[in-house]
């Protein structure tokens, strides 16, 4: 991190992109690949393990995200749209197999070695019998969540003889649960972000679009190291940066107002998802003081954490109550019905997933090691909003929690 | 279109971007969102018109594209992952509802101003009988082909009372057939992939990834008039052409080999979609057989439609058989293995829509107003590929079939 000054609102000395790690390099990138392969027979024993008391003997996965984990094979965001049946898979007792047609089938090669491929076209229900044959199964945990009920009804009729067993959040709940080598890939790419976001900050000048900045982000997030967005960069300026979820506009940036940035990259598959809100221009005190409060709200959450984490004894504490530790603050400064949305949420192959930070998320202590983000926010609607995200590492047997997203958090001054 | 050589391999005088249309402007884009609101009344007709026959009083839709086609909401593409409910509606007899929560409840307002919004969060079974009782509706369609079967199980334990109907393909059947301002949106996104190309043409230099061409085209895109790529850019070279669904790497360009570019614009919602394969230095006798085979099966493909459609009497082709008049000059050479799928696809708000033309396509005559790929392809496994891709708008009542994609198809020599 560059000097910068702690106490006001100005900060003259930004932090620039060399404050922050390194893209990772081809090496480190092999590495990550041989680890996830190390990794897939437990993935896969963890699957199986579930079986007998479901009583299935297979498990038929369609989540993009489930395909990569358990078998290796990747498609791009959206991709599944496209892709048809390719990369659907099934886990029985002793092997993985995995669907794919012909545009598909020297990638399931490559990515996943470990599978049997299965050809098929846009026609499951048709090949479903040989399928399920094939592998042997004859009671089968489907993705209950994720394939649609149109498909259901089709693969029961297709096989009337084996049992479909919906089945949803199995994959979600080990998942949650991070290896070293994810840990390491969302790190990398939260200081993609942070260095883009470092980079961007000297050419912020009211009258730039939040469009035009958001682009630039972007270019700056996918040549520094990402190979995607974790999703498209909000840029939103003003009474904009109330809508917890707009999209940037042609919008110019004007003096005297906040500008929020919620941006994320992926690296190698991973992801990263942070929320800067800067002033264009010296601020006014009431959007001081609500930056402050946020700012307030998500240290006392973090710190929270941290403290139970570091004694190393009694259970790690429930998403609930980690998003009461930040809703507090923000409740007893009276603007509890401003901060209308969750703490936050887990991060991983997706940008939400487990766990759950919120007022109604299971009352269960929460997974490690794992990593999640903090992001309060208040929204004055028709005037400004404040949000400040960071993602944490949580690491109960190293009594660790670590700020995996460095870009200081103190109220910078742009434009 | 500039002056370039019409025999030769070689092309020195490529197209420019001033060869093609400008990007839209601001009045052309207020235009179409005023087509839109004024389209929708008689969408919601079409829709409602197939209540009586299948014994439903309302439908419940969650495909984002029908979201913006029938209520004006839309969401960018992977929003509906983070968006839960939000978007998601019910049409009745004589009302649209459309479900959000609090982060989008602003833009309900702003772009869908003709519905009732219903806030609803992660909660839709909770509120399901409240949205029914609140719209009178006691027996839904169901998009089943997008609702998942977990999300159908809780709502039809939530409502035990409320008949669930699925359905499939009723608004994906209206949408085949497309209305002027859809089909100028479309248009327009052809230009803009089309300039974007031109402008790329002088930058390809051997040396340069396949990642940094498509980077730089995806950037020439988003800058040049369209608000996001229609699908992630494929840029592919050498043997990675033989692969129809490749994702660019970081494979540099070479010598003597083919460079296929797979790209799209999306322009004020609608999408474009064209396929060139270009050859970086002299090509390979051979190579310049296939190009000139598969332009040949393009060109009879569309020519044989034109033709079909010009004499305004008699059925409109079907997909299937404008798929066997490109299929047939490429197996007619010998090559019919290596052509491994359908001729082309229908496009608009998503990428892939109706109508289909394919092998495997319905027996049925194409719809009209409507528009379509056309895009044969060889691909000789480990050596090279080629694809060549236009849209064509076809439109029966004015014995019409106009390319929209009107980038040169003559092969073109870069690097």
């Amino acid at each position: 991190m560059s000097e910068r000054s702690s106490g006001g609102a100005r900060s003259r000395s930004w932090p620039s992109p060399a404050d922050f790690a390194a893209p990772p390099g081809p090496v480190e990138r092999a590495r990550w690949e041989e680890a996830d392969r190390a990794a897939r027979p437990a993935r896969l024993a963890r699957l199986r393990a579930r079986f007998a008391d479901a009583g299935v003997d297979a498990y038929f996965g369609v989540r993009r995200e489930h395909m990569r984990y358990l078998t290796g094979f990747s498609l791009a965001e959206g991709e599944e749209k496209v892709a048809g049946q390719s990369g659907q898979f099934l886990v029985t007792g002793d092997e993985v197999v995995v669907l794919a047609d012909s545009r598909y089938t020297i990638q399931v090669g490559r990515e996943a070695p470990e599978s049997r491929v299965f050809t098929a076209y846009n026609d499951l229900p048709a090949r479903w019998p040989e399928l399920l044959a094939s592998a042997g199964a004859r009671r089968v945990a489907v993705e209950a969540g994720f394939v649609s009920q149109a498909t259901w009804s089709r693969l029961a009729a297709a096989a009337p003889d084996v049992d479909l067993v919906p089945v949803e959040g199995w994959v979600e709940a080990d998942r949650a649960t991070k290896e070293p080598a994810e840990l390491a890939r969302v790190a990398a790419a939260c200081a993609v972000a942070d260095r883009a976001l470092a980079a961007l900050l000297p050419e912020i000048r009211t009258g730039l679009t939040e469009h035009a900045l958001a682009l630039r982000l972007e270019w700056l997030i996918r040549t520094g190291g990402a190979e995607a967005l974790a999703f498209d960069v909000a840029c939103l300026a003003g009474p904009e940066a109330a809508l917890p979820h707009g999209s940037p506009g042609d919008r110019p940036i004007l003096d005297g107002t906040v500008l929020l940035f919620d941006f994320g990259a992926q690296v190698a598959g991973y992801r990263s998802d942070m929320t800067r809100t800067l002033f264009v221009g010296e601020p006014a005190g009431r959007d001081l003081d609500i930056y402050r409060l946020v700012a307030t709200a998500q240290s006392s959450a973090i710190d929270w954490v941290a403290a139970a984490v570091s004694t190393g004894t009694g259970p790690l504490p429930t998403g609930r109550a980690v998003d009461a530790a930040a809703r507090n603050v923000i409740e007893a400064a009276g603007h509890g019905e401003r901060f209308g949305h969750g703490t936050g949420h887990g991060i991983g192959l997706a940008t939400h997933e487990l766990p759950s930070l919120g007022k109604f998320a299971p009352d269960v202590p929460l997974p490690s090691p794992t990593v999640f983000s903090v992001e309060p926010g208040i929204y004055l609607e028709g005037e400004m909003g404040v949000r400040i995200e960071d993602l944490v590492l949580l690491d109960a047997s190293a009594r660790r929690l670590e700020r995996l997203t460095r870009f200081p958090r103190e109220a910078l001054v742009v434009g």
